[in-house]
C-alpha cells in the first residue's frame, strides 16, 4: 500500500476520535491569563502529556513559575536529526458576548468544532499529534522528535526561557523547530518566515515637582508634555514612518525573490478583509503590496499612551504637568538590535531636551528563517502535498514569544512556521472554530513534512 | 484738617476694628469648591452685605444658582460718574500640612494676620470698604459706587454671568470697575493693565470602533495618537512657541512706553523666586525680560492630556488606540478672538489629517486696559499716595472670570486692577497672611484713588 493510500485511510479510520479529542481539549479552560486557572493550565498538559504517551512518546509534565511545560521524546533513530516540535496549549479568554456556544463546551457543526482554542492552537497541535502516530504505526521513516508544550503563550511566554535553561540537560539540541501556530493567507497555505522583534520604552521628562498653574509660568516653564510631544513627533511621522537617526542601519534590503513572494500575497490579499478585521480603522495605503510592506517588513514606532498627565473624560484643568512618562513600542525588523535601537532613540530625543530619559522596558530581536534555505523547500512541499495547494511566504508583525529562546538555545537551527489555521477561524475572537476536515489536512501536511526530515541534512 | 492729616487720623483709630474686622471675615471658612460649603457662602455673603448696609450702602445679598452675590449701591451724587467695586468673598481650600494655625481660626502675630482668605480677597476688600467710609464721614467727595461681591471667583465664576444678566435692570452702568485681587511686584505697587484670555479644546481623532493589535495591525492602519501627536508638535514646538497659522495675526504690537514700562518690573524681577514658586520647574529663559514677555504677552498653547490612550503605570500593552482626544489650553492675548482661534487651529492640525476634530470647551478674552487711559494716571498717583512708591504696570497670564463679564456688561468701561497683597502673602498658599499695616495703606490708596474719581471724566 503507497504512502498516499496509508494516510488516506487512517484519516478516514480517525476522524471522529480525532474530532472527539480536540472537543475534550478544547473542554479544559485553559487561559493562561486568568490567575485562579492554574488547575486548568495543569489539567491541560496532563492531559496533553497522557496523549503523548499513549502514542508512544517519554513524555512529563515540568513545572514552571507560571503555567507547566509537557517535555515528551520520541526516539526513532540515532542517527537522524531531532526536530522540536512547539504548541501552546493555553487559550486567550472568552468573555465576549458574541459566541453562540459556551466556549468551553464545544459543539460540532458542519465537520467544524467552535470553542475556544480550538485553532489557536489546540487543533494544530492535536493534527502533528496524529501524523507521528501514523508514521510510527505504519513504520514510517520518522526524525527523532521533541515535544514542548507550553501554556504562557498567550501572556507572553514569560516563563519559557527560564523552562528552557532549567532544564538545558534534558533538552535535546534540535536541527530545526516545527510550530504550528499561524495562519493561511487567504486560501493559501502559507509558511512564516519573519517574525518582528519588540521593544517597549519609556520616554520620560520631569521638570519640576508639582503642577503649576498655566497661568502664572505658562510660557515662563517648560511643559513636558509638550517638549515630549516634540520629541515623540520627531521619531514618527503622522503616517508611521520611523525617522530615528540610524534606525534602518544595518537592515537588510529585501530581495528580488523576496519581492516577488510578497507580490504572490498582494494579489490575493483581502484588503476590505483587512479593513474589517481593523474595526474599519484607517488604512495608511490603498495597495495591497504597501500594506504588506508596512506590516511586515517595516519597523514601526507606535505610541500607547501616557503616564503623569490629565485624562479625566470632558474636563480641561489649567495646571501644567511636571513629570510625564509616554508609553512606546517598536515593532523591530532583521538586523536591528533592540539595545542599540533604545540607545538610537535615547540620543535622538535628547537632541530635543538632555534631561528627557528613555527607559528599556524589555526587547526581542526580530526572527527569521532564510528565504531559500532547503528546510522551506520540505515544507513548501509538505504544504502542496497536505494541502494541495501551492503555500505563501508570509511575514508576521506580531511576535512568538519561544522562537528567540529556540534561536538561543539551539543557536540558529531553522524555525518552520506552518499555518493549519484559516484566517475565518477567528483566532483570538468569539465563535472561534477549527474544521476537521482542515485538521485531516493538516495531519497529512505534517506526516508529510516529518518523514522526510527523517534523513534531511541541511 | 487736611486730607492727609484726617486720613492718617483714621487709620490710627480703625486699625483696631480694622484687625478684628478681618479676622471676622477670615472666620467664615467660605471655600467656593466645596459643595457643602454653601451655608458659609451664605454667611459671607450676609455678614459682607451687613457692613455695606453699616457703612450707608443700600445693600442685598442676591442667591445664584451657585454661591451669592452681594450687590451694594452708594448714590452720593447724581452727577458723578458709577463706579463698581468688585472683590469676591470665597476662598480657595485649605487642606495643607504646612499651616501653624487652624486656617480659618485667625491669629495675629507682628501685626500679620494669618488665615485662608486673608488677602484673597477679604483683606484688600476690606481696606476700599474702609476708604468709602472714611470718605464719607469727612464729606470727601465720592463717585457713585455700586459694590458687587461674587463667592464663586475660585471656581471660575461659574454663575457671574448669569447674575449680571438676570439683575441687568438694579445694576448700574459704570464708567469703570476697580478690582484689588492682585499682587505687588516685589516691593512694588502694581497695576495689571493685561489679562490674558482663555479658550480650552479638545482635538480628537477616531480612527476605528476598537483598540487593535500592533502586530496585526502596526503600519497598516494609523495610530491615531501618533497622528495627533504630530498635529499637536506641527501647533506648538519644544520651546512653547506657537506655530499656528495666523494665530498671531491682529495682534497689536507692544508699543515704545510699553516696552520701557516692562524693563521696569524685569529690573526688579527676582528670578530665583520665580523658580523657587515653580517648584524647580524648568525655567524656558534666563533673562527675566523673555520671562515676563513670555507669561504675560504671548500666548500659550498648553498640552495638559489625552483621552482614549494608555496610563496603567509601568505597563505597556501591544494594543493600537482607536479615538484619542488631547486636552489643550490656550492663553489668549489682545485682538486674538477665541472663535478665529479655534478656527485657525482647527484648519492648521486638519493639514496633518482632515479627519481631526477641534471641539470648543469654551473661552473668554484677553482683557486689557488701555496703557495710556487718563483713569490709569489717576491710579497710579493713588498708588504714590498710598503705598508710597511708584507703581509698576504688570501682566497677568492668568484670567479673572468677571472681568471679561464687566467688559460686555459695561461695554468696555476701563477695569482698574489695583494690588494690595504682597508676594509674600501666599496666595493660594498655606499660612495665607495680610499685613495689617499693608491694609491701612492699601485704605489711603483706595480713598485716593476713589475720590478722584469723583469728578473724572475720561
Amino acid at each position: 500500500m503507497s504512502f498516499d493510500t496509508q494516510i488516506d485511510n487512517y484519516l478516514k479510520i480517525i476522524k471522529e476520535k480525532y474530532t472527539n479529542e480536540l472537543m475534550d481539549l478544547v473542554a479544559i479552560p485553559s487561559i493562561s491569563c486568568k490567575s485562579d486557572h492554574q488547575v486548568h493550565l495543569d489539567a491541560i498538559a496532563k492531559k496533553a502529556s497522557d496523549m503523548l504517551t499513549e502514542i508512544g512518546f517519554e513524555s512529563q509534565v515540568i513545572e514552571t513559575k507560571g503555567g507547566p511545560c509537557v517535555l515528551g521524546k520520541l526516539h526513532s533513530d540515532k542517527n537522524a536529526p531531532w526536530v522540536t516540535v512547539y504548541n501552546h496549549m493555553d487559550v486567550q479568554p472568552a468573555d465576549e458576548d458574541a459566541w453562540i456556544n459556551d466556549p468551553f463546551v464545544p459543539i460540532l457543526k458542519d465537520d467544524v468544532v467552535l470553542g475556544r482554542g480550538s485553532t489557536d492552537d489546540k487543533g494544530p497541535a492535536l493534527s502533528i499529534m496524529h501524523a507521528i502516530k501514523f508514521l510510527k504505526e505504519n513504520n514510517h521513516k520518522l526524525p527523532n522528535i521533541q515535544v514542548i508544550y507550553e501554556t504562557e503563550e498567550e501572556i507572553g511566554s514569560t516563563h519559557f526561557h527560564e523552562f528552557m535553561m532549567e532544564n538545558k540537560d534534558i533538552i535535546e539540541d534540535s536541527a530545526s523547530v516545527l510550530i504550528s501556530d499561524t495562519i493561511f493567507e487567504g486560501d493559501n497555505p502559507a509558511i512564516t518566515y519573519k517574525l518582528k522583534g519588540m521593544q517597549r520604552i519609556d520616554i520620560s521628562l520631569k521638570t519640576g515637582t508639582k503642577d503649576l498653574h498655566s497661568g502664572i509660568f505658562g510660557n515662563g516653564i517648560q511643559n513636558p508634555l509638550t517638549v515630549l510631544t516634540n520629541a515623540l513627533a520627531s521619531c514618527v511621522n503622522a503616517k508611521g514612518e520611523v525617522l530615528v537617526d540610524g534606525f534602518y542601519e544595518n537592515t537588510k534590503v529585501m530581495g528580488e525573490q523576496e519581492l516577488v513572494e510578497l507580490q504572490k500575497v498582494a494579489d490575493v490579499f483581502d484588503i476590505e478583509k483587512f479593513k474589517r478585521d481593523s474595526a474599519n480603522g484607517s488604512l495608511n495605503f490603498d495597495d495591497p503590496k504597501d500594506i504588506l510592506l508596512g506590516i511586515w517588513h517595516k519597523s514601526t514606532f507606535e505610541l500607547h499612551g501616557f503616564e503623569g498627565i490629565q485624562t479625566n473624560p470632558g474636563e480641561i484643568k489649567s495646571a501644567l504637568p511636571y513629570n510625564v512618562i509616554a508609553k512606546v513600542s517598536m515593532r523591530l525588523i532583521g538586523g536591528q538590535d533592540p539595545k542599540d535601537i533604545v540607545e538610537k532613540v535615547r540620543k535622538h530625543v535628547q537632541k530635543i531636551d538632555p534631561k528627557i530619559e528613555v527607559i528599556d522596558r524589555g526587547g526581542i530581536r526580530a526572527v527569521a528563517t532564510e528565504f531559500d534555505h532547503p528546510i522551506m523547500e520540505v515544507a513548501k512541499d509538505a504544504c502542496k502535498y497536505g494541502f494541495g495547494s501551492d503555500a505563501l511566504f508570509v511575514g508576521c508583525g506580531g511576535s512568538i514569544g519561544s522562537i528567540p529562546v529556540f534561536q538561543e538555545v539551539f543557536e540558529g537551527a531553522p524555525i518552520v512556521l506552518i499555518a493549519q489555521s484559516l484566517m475565518s477561524d477567528g483566532y483570538h475572537a468569539p465563535n472561534e472554530q477549527f474544521s476537521i476536515k482542515q485538521g485531516l489536512r493538516g495531519i497529512k501536511t505534517m506526516a508529510n513534512y516529518l518523514t522526510n526530515l527523517a534523513d534531511f541534512k541541511s
